[in-house]
């Protein structure tokens, strides 16, 4: 997907909202283990359903399939085709973190990009450029570069301050990384619980889309990173996973995740109306 | 495994070697396939047969597998499973590079160690402690956190200078990661091409093991990582993938990966005596 179609998607919906798939069997409803022999692609399936016209993008987190091992596997391609199926519009992103060197990335870029059909998959920085380039080669397909992460971690350190110029690790890594591609196969991840840091983020990366996780269960605004972080192509894709699909453990669930969705959407309504 | 059992091995042994598993269905002999309806797990079945009696260690790279989606994965599985089974003085170590939010890394420390039966995962310390943390609660498992490793990228932000101090991002890594936890469940990923900075890695962790990769294809000298980096117990675990896997490509493949873990394996020898 070029970055105009994801443009075009959002104004369309009025909408940029990332539904992310942290799918737990564990939170699943009971209702589902009676009512289906695959209750983990059926509750993926039901939730996507009901919130496919509100939102622009899915997001399965891989440790949450890999943690069911094979089973788990199968629902995630599973769960990618039936997006790409019958929602050809949405951006699906792989969240799994990954980064290796060279060879190896270039493995895990055809797991995503070819095996699969993602659009996107968030990669991490410690390895630097070879780590991250193999992933750059597939036309249309994006890397979503972790800066600042939304956990506690992210002090640790993220926000080291450099002797040459006192930039911090994540301004170093966005100013750096941004060489190696360009606001049209890279996005950053830049957790909505700094949401103050974005005006910073900003001014390094003025263009790319910041794919911005930590709304809802962690606590971040999205008044605040609309704020902070809009650019004239809306440059946001804002990430609810937990508070959406978790809206309720029993049967309403798929209705209920609707419901929070079209909450979440209607708020994103409104703040688009500023950009 | 405790720290103790794997020096114990390593006497017994002779040898600080860790056969990785970076098995790539574009490399592995031809008459495999004509032989076997499982060739995949039959290389690796094989690799192991011949190398075991020379190594203390094997690190399947998770990006080989998945690239194969569920047959890989599956395979991955019945390898872990094998050499449990068969050789279980193996130290078995995921090469995953994960590392997530809390509950995230949580996920993934179930799979790596209790869905599957590994003794160690890699991580990335981007994310910082919560990342961390999750795969520390497992009695006898370990993390090896990414610290300096052996790609050209490694001089992207690994070799950054702190303000304060000037530490670099990786001695920064060392001090405050080994306050997570402790020499006997964490070991550092310490790149062989970097060796004469193994003596700086030394000073800030003298009792880890290090996890080496690099030496064979990537370049790195064994004698020059055992010169800077070996400790009293020896703290080295030295990675060979491509070099003793792909020794040969035809169906004496197993017998030329053994003269070739031989080969390193004396070379282990006698730098042993000298610890």
């Amino acid at each position: 997907m070029t970055r105009q179609q994801l443009f075009d998607n959002i104004l369309r919906k009025q909408s940029f909202l990332c539904v992310g798939l942290d799918t737990d069997v564990d939170k699943i409803p009971e209702c589902l283990f009676d009512e289906s022999d695959d209750p983990i692609f059926e509750f993926n399936k039901r939730i996507i359903d009901a919130t496919a016209d509100l939102c622009v993008a899915y997001k399965p987190n891989l440790a949450f399939y890999e943690c069911l091992g094979l089973e788990g596997w199968d629902v995630l391609e599973r769960t990618v085709e039936y997006i790409r199926a019958q929602y050809p519009d949405q951006f699906i992103i792989a969240d799994a973190k990954r980064g290796d060197i060279g060879n190896t990335s270039a493995m895990y870029a055809r797991t995503f990009f070819s095996h699969m059909d993602f659009d996107a998959v968030t990669v991490a920085p410690y390895m630097g450029e070879d780590s991250v380039k193999p992933f750059l080669g597939y036309e249309g397909k994006w890397v979503i570069l972790l800066a600042l992460t939304s956990n506690k971690g992210a002090f640790d350190f993220q926000f080291t301050e450099s002797k040459d110029g006192g930039e911090r690790l994540f301004e170093k890594v966005l100013g750096t990384s941004s060489q190696w591609g360009n606001a049209d196969n890279m996005m950053y991840v830049v957790g909505a619980t700094k949401a103050d840091m974005l005006a910073d983020v900003r001014r390094i990366v003025p263009d790319h889309f910041l794919l911005v996780p930590g709304i809802g269960a962690q606590g971040g605004s999205l008044q605040e990173v609309a704020h902070h972080g809009k650019n004239t192509q809306c440059g946001l894709l804002v990430n609810s996973s937990r508070q959406i699909i978790y809206a309720s453990a029993e049967a309403d669930f798929a209705e209920k995740a609707r419901a929070e969705a079209q909450r979440v959407q209607e708020e994103m309504k409104e703040l688009l109306k500023t950009m």
